[in-house]
């Protein structure tokens, strides 16, 4: 019964035009796959941009918040998991997530793709500059993935889901 | 977009027969209103039936779980969340309910319900002895609601949403 | 080098003289021992009565706190440990005490008792009614003791460091 | 009462003799200061090597440990924080700190440097790349420190704690 779910971090206030664009289409493709989508589930930035897409091909969206404020939660979140632990929220998207896409880049964001690398889950950069994608690959043994479009991250997340379903270890 | 969510809590491993016939009553009582079940997602008593009793009624299903183990994740969760965070993760099933039902009683169900009543979230008993429910209302000047039977543990759970959908004091 | 983690755990508003009395003369009789005494680290309540007992016979103060907001750590705390994770936070008192006293109850303090024994830790009641300690005991056939004063309190708990010091089961 | 708290965060496993040379070094000095030093608690590393530096000059120690998992334990640790909430927990280290050292890099470090950049804590570089220097400055407006030694590091860490003894932004 389980579908993918997909994980789609990013930049909140501090997201670029680029940024949200991208973030909405990774949504609507997620969806378009039939994949859950799993964000940070804010009303900001790639969150919020990424939730939007997905309802527009009517798909299910996940947003793991990291507070009880509830005028924070993106309206295109379907079901807000509300943990009330700030930025240690960061660890559960990520494990929670089959592959995460990172969008942009910010602090939280560089948070989380360095605790899955940690826990040795499937991470697709997209939006990243090189000295981004040499810092993170320098990391870990594990692969990193790099993605152009918003296209070539579904193309990857579909193949990486093909090799192992769950993305644990 | 946002359905309600409501999270069945009750004993694993020690679970009676009775306590996993009311968990899928529940269940299936909660998809059947379009609500989305929350539970604590493991593949062994009341969360495990409250989940089989909700997707036989087509329900959708979140289990958040306490750790990195996918044998212990109910066949019946639509979308697992993995928290890694052991018993701390009881305290996001509170947050996250709009109303808590307690089905059954051992020390995690105890704990979840304490925690709910801290955080001043709806309560309802289903199957407590007369000693545990004086027990819970002595703790708390909030309400706690009890119910004798699954559809009644539905009826306050309707109220209680009317009121206040978002459960948030 | 680890010196014996004592737990205090009770109510912060709510704690009624006595429980403040009691929790400040086992803060005391805690560091006496050359104990560390943990607590929930808030300037309210039983927490802020232990860890001033503790510091007026010169102990190591841990405390636990739910949140970033420093106005509310006790002055009597040595060591504040920032959760941010609101009442999640309790299970990690639990887990980081060899033994947890609980001085009186309140709702946050049910939940740490039923961690507590979740996690199969030893649990001193202290100023419990006869119905509270019926209830914990029917939660687990794990034991929990029941102490009359903060010496009893004391003495049970030397024993239990005896037999296990790390209180890991 | 109050002692500053210095945090020294660093890789476990992969840690080079180098790292772990300054994390002893590091450890001893935050002792000789008399702060306290807080690290992940673990038996391997710059977590090691730091908490056997600061007990060689009779320093505090905490530990802030992943797992409940007691063989992993530090023995040069004096109060093990037990969170059972894996690489969560890293949010915690940074939250407790005043300053955080980064004494070398690994993906559970580089969360460790986000997440402080996120909560706008000061961060200290030690041992660092000009890549991961120039690749940290870039996530945050918020100033990063550079030291070369680890008498360096120390130097910053009185200045941050100078002027912001808690480090609160």
């Amino acid at each position: 019964m389980q579908k993918p779910v997909i994980g789609v971090m990013g930049p909140g206030d501090g997201a670029t035009e680029l940024e949200q664009r991208n973030a909405e289409a990774l949504g609507n493709l997620i969806a378009q796959q039939g994949w859950v989508l799993l964000t940070g589930g804010r009303n900001v930035g790639v969150m919020a941009a990424a939730n939007r897409g997905a309802k527009q091909a009517n798909g299910l969206t996940i947003g793991v918040l990291p507070d009880r404020n509830l005028q924070q939660i993106s309206e295109f979140v379907d079901v807000p998991i509300i943990t009330d632990m700030g930025s240690a929220r960061n660890n559960i998207n990520v494990l929670s997530s089959a592959v995460i896409i990172a969008c942009g880049l910010g602090a939280g964001t560089a948070s989380e793709i360095a605790l899955a690398l940690k826990a040795q889950k499937p991470v697709v950069l997209l939006g990243h500059s090189p000295e981004s994608q040499c810092f993170f690959k320098s990391l870990s043994s594990h692969p990193i993935f790099v993605a152009n479009t918003p296209e070539e991250a579904i193309t990857i997340s579909r193949e990486l889901l093909c090799q192992n379903p769950t993305a644990e270890p």
